[in-house]
């Protein structure tokens, strides 16, 4: 089985999609946010690109929640803090999320056969169900401004270690996909610190969000795998 | 001090470079290659972005040398493999290089203050040098057919091992090169290993050029550092 890694969602082409399983991974915090949302009894989470855009898609009795700069945005219920979606606010409501890269990621590997939410928190749920899906992967790794980030980066890598521990005939990979294993072969024992090192991290932690950081780089505390179903996505 | 790391050529933009040392990597095998020239005694390689440029540029008594598709190009005296560069044939000499992905590099890197080519069998020589600049420093990976090579990661996070090494105040790095740190440290004790089964160096073996892979992945070999001065490289 081929999995291959992109590094940032500004280099991600659409023939990098077609017939695979795409699983979109932003660390710092959409794809943790979903996993949290779905956790908390979201029934599904539909993926904005624009603010403007979540605004047209919520209907009442939606819960809309997303960031740009970090922050929540303005008329907004919540922001893209995994730890506020509590089960009292968003427990059998769909959520309409919009955030500045993770989304975007998920709309531009629309053009896959299956896109999966990956995070550090359900990565070895997020192997199994890929690999049940029977198709080459491909790793979108988020970023963060177009650039790369180290925390997507390493869950690229804990994703090929699962992928490669739990596929009998094991998984090929590219370059970058070997560069993202020794990554997080290199630092697992140190993931927090690494994370909270990387641009990102720093920048959450600086805005008092330490908390978030911390919820975010806790290998497998969750089993649920958020799946794109039509413009939604859903427990897989 | 700052050391920024670029993934490949491609990605590149012409800010990242203003008053900084670049050093340019292409392991496989523009940058090893000039180091080996050198060593053989080469008085200076003027880097040619293209075939026709590079015939423009000859002049009587130089050797022209460079590869497209990692073979020698039709009329020219030398391909791209560093065992080829002896002492007979380039001693002396101005030697007029364009490869695919390394030449391209450099006149790339031009817009920095200074620039250097970097390679595995030169790296702790090339991070002093870079060092006795006193700028900042960006590590530009010159890639494979515009996509991210091991080869050019792994001398990276040599390059950053060394630097933070020789470095009294430590150095400060972006995402991708505690990454690319990360990488070397974990496959340190596998370099030919990694290389070998990297996609550049899988197609040079291939070719039957295992030995060029081979040479390419000793490090520090070598104490020459080829640095820019106009359009030409000469020893730093």
């Amino acid at each position: 089985m081929q999995v291959g890694v992109i590094a940032s969602v500004n280099e991600a082409r659409a023939d990098q999609f077609s017939h695979r399983t795409a699983i979109v991974i932003d660390v710092l915090r959409a794809t943790s946010t979903m996993v949290a949302a779905m956790k908390a009894g979201a029934s599904s989470i539909v993926p904005a690109e624009t603010v403007m855009e979540a605004r047209a898609l919520f209907r009442p009795g939606d819960v809309l929640g997303g960031e740009r700069f970090n922050r929540k945005i303005a008329g907004f219920e919540l922001g893209n803090s995994p730890l506020d979606y509590r089960k009292e606010i968003v427990d059998g409501k769909r959520l309409v999320l919009t955030t500045t890269n993770g989304t975007r990621a998920v709309i531009k590997a629309m053009r896959a056969e299956n896109v999966l939410a990956g995070a550090i928190v359900n990565a070895s749920a997020c192997a199994k169900a890929a690999l049940e899906l029977r198709r080459d992967i491909v790793l979108l790794c988020a970023g963060s401004n177009d650039e790369f980030a180290i925390e997507d980066g390493l869950c690229a890598g804990f994703l090929l270690d699962r992928l490669d521990n739990q596929c009998q005939q094991g998984i090929e990979t590219d370059d970058f996909g070997t560069a993202m294993l020794a990554l997080y072969r290199n630092r697992s024992e140190h993931l927090l610190e690494t994370i909270s090192q990387g641009t990102a991290g720093r920048r959450l932690i600086k805005l008092g969000l330490g908390r978030d950081v911390e919820w975010c780089a806790v290998r497998d505390s969750d089993d649920i795998v958020p799946r794109l179903t039509g413009d939604a996505l859903t427990k897989c």
